[in-house]
């Protein structure tokens, strides 16, 4: 077993072994381009080290082998006296974990070779400032001291001196601080700061592997799904500085614009400068041109770099670099972060230059980043200026007036204005005043926050974190950064994308890319401002990056039409929803809930069927509803003339139509307690008791209620057959399919579907036509799943219900949890991401996926569908591609997003499949 | 394919073929019984012809020659002219299913045979009434005819003869009557009375099978968890007659008594008579024993015969057989159904008398029958008169006074009174008053009727469907058969075991059973009534009778202990139920509940918890309640000193340790409405609001609460290990399991159980006691089953919370759905039995079984074990058995029945293994 692997010897592909810095270190090396030498110790040392707790044997050899190789060919011996050789030790995982891991910089320095640094430099100050900060990072990183003890020392020595800047401090000046340090050490860890460089490199390393282990690691790694047992890789490479000097610096680089895909070079430069320095943001950075008038050597090498590495990754890469006395190094390449318009429009751009294909160019962008382009979005061409940034928690643009608490916030919304609630964090309390907002801002928590879950949950635009605000709820204010003073009542404007906070209303416009993908032409650029403004310069700009993205847009989307598998449907209860997820390219109606359809004016005769007292006075009821329900049938199945439309019959309780219990039982209470009893109240109060349940959702709804309600579910089905019946003889082509929900027995189904059948056979014999439709069955429950096999010998079709299914299989309420143990739980990595938001692969995923085989076992042709909110959740799309259902069913507006994303996931099976 | 097998071919073992009565006539032929010849046509025939609709090829073949063959056997054709043969054609499936399925007898009678019948049987009488009852019978069951037409008709002519008795009819009458029932046959059917006896014998056989599929036997198989895809098997018997003179007639008999077990010769004779006429009642039947002075010779060779099939089944058998001039014919065996108190004496019977092994004995009784036995019974010395009698519906013995509607059962309950609630049906608004009495009756309904399936489910003594008491609700009272009547506040018994009622106040008495278990002796017979009194007598016999059920009840209990595999444990929150468990012959506490141990006079302290403004303030109430927790985990491990005692962490939601939430709103709104507010409801309203939940069995409870509340679980684990360390400090064995509810992914688990070892390993540093307890899970949510083998990692025990699991996997609360829709899903046999009753195997049970293989897969030494409410369950034990659990735990009084069922459930699969 090989645990070692110099840099000449690994490539991009071995991120599995080398990590990504490791692979991408190898690779740049191997393109002959001016990496330092090093080499990588591999995540398998590391896996071995976990299991074990301690080192594998012949790692020391290994590493002992190399560095002499290192030490050869740099001429130079780590820790020597005179020409130390200086490394740093880097931790590098195969999925980048930004800030979670350790890393050891200038590790060789010691008391006798900080002398020799200093001499080959000829700069005492660096050797010092270095060996200072060794100590210091050792410390903290590897030995485990508290890193505010090294801050204070560093702190207090500036203020003695009066100096504000670490530059500022004199070589006696570091010199007294390494010492100082020190002692910190020896203090705080029992032991001494190591002065043999073997050593120091020893226990840096195993500090990189332990730190794969942190709670804060482990979380993160929760959180973005990245698996617990790979394991991070360890790179050793040789110092180079960029502070030896106005000939020395450092820098970071892209080879496109990650914010708008535009072509040409983009970075940051900082003379004289390390690269904690650029992070630290001590001195403002020069941009990248700059280099050219600094250093053109340099520069022309680094372009010429960027551009061997784009056509080598053929894609956008960002880069670190160092130069040391005028000579450019490469420390770090990979595969560049980027805006959702820019992966778009650098996908678009690379197609057109050749470089990839239309599927590489496909699965390079994520319906994520195109539901991001179709939020509504600030008017790019309105100038602004944005008081404060914090944490983007849910997208959108939101403007509105700022309320303090909620009970406010629901007082200014029910009298029509728009709001923005802005707390220091939100808790349960706050859920009807984030209802009634905007959108949602807070000073404190993060992407997991109360706020955060809960207003993408409700899809309210939010930021979380701000905390440059001082948000004080009793003087109902916050004060900006630059002491503006925002009183309630003021108007402010949030950008749910960003994360940035504007005073006053900024003007809102739709998305050029949701009006392409209606097919409608965008809107002109805003004529308020004159034509030499800066503004209008600026929206020129941004007028020929929207048009080059929607044009990708529309690219990908076609291409992603080609490719995908999966059929897109849309959920959606009225005609004009049904035209607009049509319009949106959906290729039908998967779920059209009809409980809607009994509400609103509706309701009082809702009413009427359940308080009847009689047979009778409840088919009064009935038919007074059929010809109501007819009308709303014909018009959702004339507007998807020839596609299908899955229509669920009526799923929630009866009581959702009565009175709040608690609500009457008070008015009635009163009303007796205060001698103005009202006898009306009082005996639908009875009948609000009667049907009150304990846990509505586990209770008497969906097929339930069809059974045990005579009459209910035939009136709809009757209603939908006449629909049908009066369109067909208006010669279009109605494709009604009839949902049954909640079945957890076969039995339900088959009791249910013989009435239906019967239903709709009266029809066609009483309207002459023929008439014939699919009957299926939500799969909602656990049972469902299980029972599949014999479930499928009464249904047609299955369409699984994933917010149903996943309340009954992990046992919460969607109401009841979101706002209260899922911040909890999302903190604590028990999910990395709420199950309502993206399917539970091993559990609900695992019901859905034996549902769907043993449903198909028993009948080959059986339909398999997924409506619940998973319909329109990218990774959810990649699973339900991956048990090759036959479709999703999403909101109208997510119907792009999940064409999109259905396209992606077929090329990974396909991929998958030829392997 | 062979489908018709003449009776000297079969034998009692081939019941799937030849279904029960076929297979017996069979094996009662081949021993030489005089059993009239026929054959039988197999299931398979009928499966042929209900999958395609018609008779299987061949089978007219089979049956022609079968018919030959009886034919030339009897000497006589059928239907023929002068001497004719007649036969019945009897359904007989495998499982009985009485009065589900077809039967027509006399076939063969035709407009010409009648006479030939009249001639040989010299009675025209005889053979016209023979052949009236044929074209009734035929007409209704064959043909399809209203059977109220015939009914009429003949009640018409009976009247107009001025006659009660169809025995009084003349041979005129009755001649008349065919035509008029031929008549009636054309006319309802449109086809005329068939007269080819070959015809008749053909439609007959088709009807037999056609009656497989009636809706009444669907969904009598349903409940009785029968499979549909047996079909039925049809005999064709040479009719013999019962009603051919007083030398003729037709009787049952057992050859024990069915109702206490005694050896000896039961049964009941009717002279002259068929045995239709027995089931009618139109005469009183005479004591088996009155045949010997009848008919000396056919009484003992009936003894002869009796005893004959004793010894070949060694068991209980009923018999059924007619006497034609004479002759005695055998016309259907089976082993005989009997009471508990019987099954269980016979059982140790046979025993004794070397007929049956004891494994044998024990496959004979069951734990529905001991959980019969272990109810308080009426006194059977006590004297009593039933009144009317209806169904049993859930046992016991109740006395009370009857109230009439749920209001004043409940205010009498509550001011101590014992109440039986009298219904004519029950519907969701009883549920209260149902709660609050001893028992309930009601006039209409059968066993799967609301009132009977909510009180099996509440435990409440139910009779139900009485239907001689006409309840007369708006009078307050109802009238018995004789004209009594009983008023509100009147006390009435009623046996929920037999299904009696009885005016006054029955004396009950403990079960004997019970007190044997115990090892406590039986109380003595009450002294109150005369040595020389019937009553007296009585007692004396009933005495023999309890000494006999007891000791065979201990023998097979014993040897149900010898044989069982799984251990039996108890569900108990307290010291005392523990004992009882224990002496029951529990093995350990399965599952301790501590909710119960935060109400009463803790509520107030949990209340400062929950509204505590400050950790502070939290902790302080927690501290409070240590040392209460500490002494109740003290208690139970002491009284079940050296078993394990499964301790559960808190499960429910922490509202329900405050008041109702529409409660308090009204009493505040009232409060302020009439200018007295409470400021502290007012504020307890705030918290009450803030902690609702929507469905709180989907909430934020079990583990959920233990990561969200601070502090919380860490209290309980501290108790459960002071109490532990304490009773070691004492010298005793103290064995407590530590369980964590609601767990639904194994990082939950994972954080309790670093918590709850860093707590113990606390307390046994601070005690200095070696502690270390199992730490394990409910399994109770699907998503728990589906990822038992990650959960496995983190667990010593699995227990599965089947109640939950059952709640979730079908998505109804039992609270809400068992007195709504769960009888119309009985009636209609969408189950056969509430699930919560007894598991569903292919849904809940499905999951137990994934997660316990899955379980173990991971962790070989995992426990596993079931707490719901389906430990006692006799139909669960065994499926729990099947899959291989380690133990089952029940409330303590189930304990008995559950080692019972284990024992007998190990026997069976011990026979599959041996297959």
């Amino acid at each position: 077993m090989q645990y070692v692997f110099d840099f000449t010897e690994g490539s991009k592909d071995q991120r599995d072994l080398l990590g990504g810095k490791g692979a991408n270190l190898a690779e740049m090396t191997s393109l002959g381009l001016p990496v330092p030498p090093g080499f990588t110790i591999s995540t398998e040392a590391c896996r071995s080290y976990l299991a074990t707790g301690r080192e594998p044997d012949g790692l020391a050899d290994e590493i002992e082998r190399h560095l002499s190789g290192l030490e050869s060919g740099m001429g130079k011996r780590l820790g020597d006296a005179t020409d130390p050789l200086l490394v740093s030790v880097r931790s590098g995982a195969k999925f980048s974990m930004p800030g979670m891991m350790d890393t050891v910089l200038n590790v060789g320095l010691t008391d006798l070779s900080v002398a020799g640094l200093a001499a080959v430099a000829g700069d005492q100050r660096f050797a010092w400032d270095s060996y200072r900060r060794l100590v210091q990072m050792f410390g903290k990183t590897v030995l485990g001291v508290d890193g505010e003890r090294f801050d204070h020392a560093l702190e207090t020595r500036k203020k003695d001196r009066g100096v504000d800047s670490d530059v500022d401090l004199t070589v006696d000046d570091l010199r007294d601080l390494v010492a100082e340090f020190k002692e910190i050490v020896r203090g705080e860890s029992g032991t001494n700061f190591p002065q043999d460089p073997r050593t120091q490199l020893d226990l840096a390393v195993r500090a990189v592997f332990e730190s794969w282990n942190t709670d804060r690691a482990r979380i993160y790694r929760r959180q973005e799904r990245i698996p617990d047992d790979l394991g991070t890789a360890v790179n050793i490479v040789a110092m180079v500085f960029g502070n030896l000097g106005p000939d020395s610096g450092t820098g970071v680089a892209f080879t496109r614009d990650p914010a708008t895909g535009e072509q040409g070079v983009y970075g940051d430069y900082l003379p004289n400068a390390q690269g904690e320095d650029v992070v630290a943001g001590i001195r403002n950075t020069l941009a990248l041109a700059e280099l050219e008038r600094l250093d053109k050597a340099s520069y022309d090498q680094l372009l010429d770099i960027m551009e061997t590495l784009e056509k080598h990754y053929l894609d956008l890469c960002d880069i670190e670099f160092t130069i040391e006395r005028g000579k450019l190094w490469m420390l770090q390449t990979r595969v560049g972060k980027r805006t959702a318009a820019a992966a778009f429009r650098i996908a678009g751009q690379l197609v057109d230059e050749g470089l990839i294909d239309e599927d590489e160019a496909l699965s390079r962008v994520t319906g994520a980043q195109l539901a991001q382009l179709m939020f509504p979005q600030f008017d790019p061409a309105a100038s602004r200026t944005s008081i404060a940034r914090g944490m983007a928690a849910s997208p959108g643009a939101a403007v509105g007036k700022a309320a303090f608490d909620s009970a406010t916030a629901v007082e200014w919304a029910q009298r029509g204005d728009d709001v923005i609630l802005v707390r220091r964090e939100t808790n349960p309390d706050d859920l009807r005043g984030m209802v009634a907002s905007r959108g949602v801002l807070t000073s404190r928590g993060g992407k997991t926050s109360h706020a955060a879950v809960v207003a993408r949950g409700m899809g309210r635009t939010c930021v979380v974190g701000v905390e440059a605000l001082r948000v004080d709820p009793r003087a109902r204010a916050f004060t900006t950064p630059d002491g503006a003073r925002v009183t309630e009542g003021d108007v402010i404007s949030i950008d749910g994308g960003t994360g940035e906070v504007f005073l006053g209303a900024l003007p809102v416009v739709p998305s050029a890319v949701v009006d392409a993908l209606y097919g409608r032409a965008a809107a002109p650029p805003s004529a308020s401002s004159g034509p030499e403004s800066e503004a209008e310069a600026e929206g020129e700009s941004s007028d020929v990056v929207r048009r080059e993205v929607v044009s990708a847009v529309l690219r990908l989307m076609r291409h992603a039409d080609v490719r995908r598998r999966m059929e897109v449907r849309a959920n959606a209860d009225t005609g004009e929803d049904a035209r607009r997820a049509r319009d949106l390219g959906a290729a039908g109606i998967g779920l059209c809930r009809t409980e809607h359809m009994f509400l609103g004016a509706r309701r009082k005769i809702v009413e009427h069927v359940i308080l009847a007292r009689t047979p009778e006075q409840r088919d009064a009821g009935l038919d007074e509803l059929r010809p109501l329900q007819r009308a709303d049938f014909t018009e959702i199945l004339e507007a998807m003339d020839g596609q299908p439309v899955t229509i669920r019959l009526l799923d929630p309780p009866l009581h959702e139509f009565l009175p709040d219990l608690t609500d009457l039982s008070v008015r009635v209470a009163v009303g007796e307690a205060t001698g103005s009893p009202d006898a009306e109240a009082a005996a639908l109060l009875a009948e609000v008791q009667r049907l009150h349940e304990q846990n509505p959702m586990l209770g008497m709804r969906g097929v339930r209620l069809g059974l045990v309600v005579p009459g209910l579910f035939e009136l709809q089905v009757r209603a939908i057959a006449e629909a049908a019946a009066s369109l067909l003889a208006r010669g279009l082509d109605p494709q009604p399919q009839i949902m049954v929900p909640l079945v957890a027995a076969v039995q339900e189904l088959e009791a249910i579907r013989d009435m239906a059948e019967a239903t709709v056979a009266e029809v066609a014999a009483e309207t002459g036509t023929a008439l014939r439709f699919p009957i299926g069955t939500m799969i909602e429950l656990p049972r469902a799943a299980m029972t599949a096999h014999a479930i499928a010998e009464a249904a047609e079709f299955f369409s699984f219900g994933t917010n149903d299914l996943t309340q009954t299989t992990w046992g919460f309420s969607r109401d009841d949890v979101e706002a209260t143990f899922f911040p909890a739980y999302l903190e604590r990595g028990i999910f990395g991401v709420s199950p309502f938001e993206s399917i539970d692969a091993d559990g609900v995923g695992r019901l859905v996926s034996i549902a769907a085989w043993e449903g198909k076992e028993t009948r080959q042709d059986l339909e398999l569908g997924v409506c619940g909110e998973h319909g329109g959740d990218p990774d959810s799309i990649h699973f339900f591609e991956s048990i090759k259902l036959d479709y999703v069913s999403c909101s109208p507006f997510r119907v792009p997003v999940a064409r999109l994303e259905a396209g992606r996931a077929a090329l990974v099976t396909e991929g998958s499949d030829s392997r």
